[in-house]
């Protein structure tokens, strides 16, 4: 057995790619080859990343035994095709969110895993790379806000500029909820402890970009196994002023106390990320996380490659969001409230 | 005509009577009876309120010709009745909210205002004697934050000690969302322009106090006749050691910059109140309006007493939102999501 775990990429049309690379990288791993079919991005691919080699095309990588593992950000409705064939060609998978637009993709997905015993993890940065989300989660652990009985998260985002254009195609893209709503109801079943919940009510609305096949907001309502509820709002309505992507939030409120995230800035009072609030019987508590708080999501992630475990993610939940998600769009697409 | 306006109070169950009576006074008018069947509680009201005279009976008040306005905030059930009797003695009046517990109480008090020419007013203190609700409006109604799309607001609440035995029950006290809720709901119409809206969900559940008849948490989305979305949270969990009686927040996304309303406390920042964020395309802007921005709800309902106008509130709105939170709470009776 070699002694790192080597990786591939096919696809590098979302951002996040640079992160999954990233992560994979300082945890140990090491970057093979890489193919996107717009010759163009990869160079400045190549910049980040100098050992990684193009390829012609993604056949060199599904047939290259030395690759463990492949990384996917393509157009979000083309990544289940691709880990399809990588997992019958014997890789895991590690995929940008979403990792599907239609729930018969997921169910494509999920039972090519059982076939194949392929693990097919899925990116929701907003949750396993965020510290202060991670740091919830173990104040919820540890009983600190007693029995959690309701999450409110919302997450808003800068549509900015220079979007490619499948972003505009809610097929392609899947939709507002499919596509940052995804992130949102993994983070809802990790803080509830659910493996599974019904969606209860959702709707989307365009107001911005008039007559695109588009939406810059949508809800949704969602309904845990274990009673408790959720809340989620994701937009693309956040000003340019602002100095990050959006300034995403969580509430959750248990019987015992509560607790609001301020994930990546705490608005009109600083720019530091990361801060977690917890307010129960022993007071207020405030503080940014960002130095006191470990993201092991990747070394995890190597760790289950190797010794085929599941400590990364479990992956019951992580494809129960992505239906959650997947449901909720497909409900809001019957039930959108404006495009004016 | 008489100089000043004269009020008189029946009923002193819920602890915003002195607030309005407070307000009415500040503003000019005169405070002459005061009944309640509970005599030990006149006794504290007189403390605060010693010109007051205490009288043994309601008929006393409704038969006296110096009274302009009657005041209520008895047990929510027996609010319409006494707005009934009062508006038909020739009175105006003014309710504490919620000011009705039924719909069918709801259409009372709307034929008795339209067949006696009087004035139902509502006392939504979380709207008109907020200052960072106010400003909020004002911030909307210049276009700061271009339309309003989405409104979201959290109103946790303390529920200490020493709640009286009506309060656990939802018949007399209405339930939670019709208690609590009815406040968000009359923000939400003011904030989105709307006169009408209606309820697409609504859920409820009791966590804290099982087997009472109590509800310690309830949810509503509302959809506005303009298109408007909104999302209401309303919970008694909020721990005691919070330093007010609740973390309430508004957040309101517009096509071109958000506001938050950090109402009574700025947790984990400071404990000063009336708390606005606002982002748009000028960049980050907060600070407390608590010395910035009037209340002229009191002096508004004056006005309107005497000249028979509508300053001080839009009837149509405020029976809208008491009507929204019946239906929500109505609609909830059926959906609780737990009761363990």
């Amino acid at each position: 057995m070699k002694d790192k775990a080597v990786f591939s990429v096919i696809g590098i049309k979302h951002g996040h790619v640079y992160q999954m690379c990233d992560g994979l990288i300082k945890s140990g791993a090491v970057i093979k080859y890489v193919y996107d079919d717009d010759v163009k991005s990869v160079e400045s691919f190549s910049l980040k990343f100098p050992t990684c080699k193009y390829v012609e095309n993604a056949d060199s990588i599904f047939s290259d035994n030395e690759t463990d593992l492949i990384v996917c950000a393509d157009i979000p409705n083309r990544r289940c095709d691709i880990g399809v064939i990588s997992m019958r060609s014997g890789k895991d998978f590690f995929c940008a969110k979403a990792a599907m637009t239609t729930t018969e993709q997921l169910e494509r997905i999920k039972t090519t895993c059982k076939e194949t015993g392929r693990k097919f993890f899925i990116y929701y940065s907003e949750m396993v790379a965020n510290k202060s989300a991670l740091y919830a989660e173990k104040l919820i652990k540890c009983g600190k806000i007693g029995k959690v009985v309701n999450v409110i998260i919302l997450a808003p985002h800068k549509l900015g500029e220079n979007r490619p254009e499948w972003f505009f195609s809610r097929e392609q893209s899947g939709g507002i909820i499919t596509d940052i709503g995804s992130h949102q109801f993994y983070q809802f079943l990790r803080y509830t402890g659910n493996e599974s919940a019904k969606i209860t009510y959702s709707i989307t609305a365009n107001y911005s970009r008039i007559g695109e096949d588009f939406d810059d907001i949508g809800e949704c309502c969602v309904r845990g196994d274990n009673g408790v509820t959720g809340y989620i709002r994701t937009d693309w309505l956040s000003p340019d002023s602002l100095n990050v992507f959006g300034d995403g939030r969580v509430f959750i409120v248990g019987t015992e106390g509560y607790i609001e995230l301020r994930k990546y800035t705490d608005v009109g009072v600083s720019e530091e990320p990361d801060n977690v609030i917890m307010v129960n019987k022993n007071g207020v508590f405030k503080k940014s996380v960002f130095f006191c708080q470990d993201i092991d999501f990747f070394d995890n992630l190597l760790y289950d490659l190797k010794y085929r475990t599941e400590k990364a993610m479990n992956f019951t939940q992580s494809f129960a969001a992505m239906e959650l998600a997947l449901k909720a769009q497909n409900n809001a697409n019957e039930n959108r409230s404006a495009d004016e």
